[in-house]
């Protein structure tokens, strides 16, 4: 999977995604007037808009992006009519040929992963069938519980050819209160990147392992060092935008060779129109105003490229 | 919420619940059959089995326990379909009177966490119209983001009564692998315990907090020091039964008061018809051998307390 990921970023020389996170609030009124019209404020309307909002989000950026986040929380807290939005915008955005990161941060004992893994990157037996659920490209997956608990994802991604991105060194203000703390000297995260190593040993594809890293943009002096350390996992990075993440932090989540990572912007893309910068697209036009701003993100990253 | 947690374990006299994790293959073959008849061997002919499944070990079982324990992936592999199953078992059991601790295991960065919790424990605003989604009493979450990825959980506890149960030393083979590292000689669970303590004096409910951890039944050793270091903390407690955890490494997740710890089990009790034991129930009265497992699970808990 990495090396198709890395094809379309070739392609559209555009190493970023664009995080389809689409909180209420974030919709403009118009969009939600709609939905609300016709399916009232209940969780159904809720999902409606979110859906029209990413279709139209899509249809403004698919042929300058190689891939999509979609963060499930987002969806989930709609409950069921939530995650049927999340279920089309998967199969529209896989439509427009992008791949799809599922941000699901799973992660279990190992009949539990194989569980997750089962329904979000691969396929389950129903009887003598085989069906498939949410089927995106990449998940998310949390370490915390250790091999057994990341073992069944990489299975699929050798199954499937699938990818997946385990978070190392998150983007929030408190991911060191544990992440960081030292062991043997040194920090925990260290130790988790030498296991996604280990990990992603057992699926290579290409030049790169289909087992990533999540390394938050806000830490740069700890994602150089964890470049190093994982020279052939690509990563995927959150935090640049809004989360406070610059061009500048992000370079040395790069290799030489231009490749190793993917760089995610949620609010700054979707939520574009609410900025000064594109305050002159409206609400009318919030699609318009986030195909500008994935047209900045990607000249922004490319000059330090 | 943790004080209606006990009052119905001290009801019960039974500190247990029944992990409703539905694997296709702890399914009978004529409830299988049946699902596959109407619906097909779909995602839908899947979840229908779950369903009748669950209906009929919730009924066979309801009047003996506080709790029941859905694990979310074992719905989520099979999609939307899967998902609905989930819902409707969860407001089924909470109709039979029964709390529900949807483990989830959740956790991210501060404004996704709070998605979760409010999808999973609270109420989202639609609008003006408040709307609930899956809306279960407790779940689990996972602590690798830190404080700030829980903290939206905690502060839904508050807000709608409910509880959360932290990870902190889970019962898995590799659990060890990061939970076990040593930071400043101490391991990590224990760091992690400490923060719990924390995050719990903020949601103190009678003599507990309704800020929980789970703490895996397989390593006892490290469940006594763990007691101790969370005195206010209620444990839920996996990995008795199948997974190699006996009623004598139960004794130290308890404190004096006999209170203190929620022991779940899962295939030991659903999937209890194919164990000799109670192979004479058969398939056709698999409900009734979870019934016999439930009240040889609670005589043989009893015996330690």
């Amino acid at each position: 999977m990495v090396s198709k990921l890395i094809e379309k970023i070739q392609k559209t020389k555009a190493p970023i995604c664009v995080g389809l996170d689409p909180m209420l609030g974030y919709i403009p009124e118009h969009v939600k007037e709609k939905a609300f019209a016709e399916f009232g404020e209940t969780l159904e309307g809720a999902a409606e808009a979110i859906w029209q909002f990413n279709c139209a989000i899509v249809d403004a950026t698919a042929d300058l992006i190689p891939a999509v986040k979609p963060q499930i929380a987002m969806y989930e807290q709609f409950g069921i009519e939530g995650l049927k939005a999340y279920d089309r915008t998967v199969k529209y955005c896989q439509q427009k040929g992008l791949i799809v990161i599922g941000d699901i941060k799973r992660g279990d004992i190992g009949s539990t992963s194989a569980a997750y893994a089962t329904g979000h990157l691969g396929s389950v037996k129903v009887g003598n069938t085989t069906c498939s659920a949410f089927n995106t490209e990449y998940v998310t997956v949390n370490p915390y519980l250790g091999t057994d608990g990341v073992k069944p994802f990489v299975d699929e991604c050798n199954a499937s050819d699938r990818g997946i991105f385990v978070l190392v060194k998150t983007s929030n203000p408190s991911s060191g209160e544990f992440q960081d703390r030292l062991v043997d000297g040194r920090p925990l995260y260290e130790l988790v990147a030498e296991k996604v190593v280990e990990w992603g040993e057992a699926s290579m594809d290409g030049d790169y392992s289909n087992v990533g890293a999540v390394v938050g943009a806000t830490y740069p002096e700890m994602s150089k060092i964890l470049r190093k350390l994982m020279p052939k996992t690509y990563f995927l990075v959150p935090g640049y935008g809004a989360q406070g993440g610059t061009a500048e932090d992000l370079k040395y989540c790069f290799n030489e060779d231009g490749l190793g990572a993917i760089v995610n912007s949620s609010r700054g893309i979707i939520a574009a129109y609410k900025k000064d910068a594109y305050a002159k697209f409206g609400p009318e036009h919030f699609a318009d105003a986030s195909r500008q701003a994935v047209i900045d993100m990607i000249a922004d990253i490319g000059r330090v490229l």
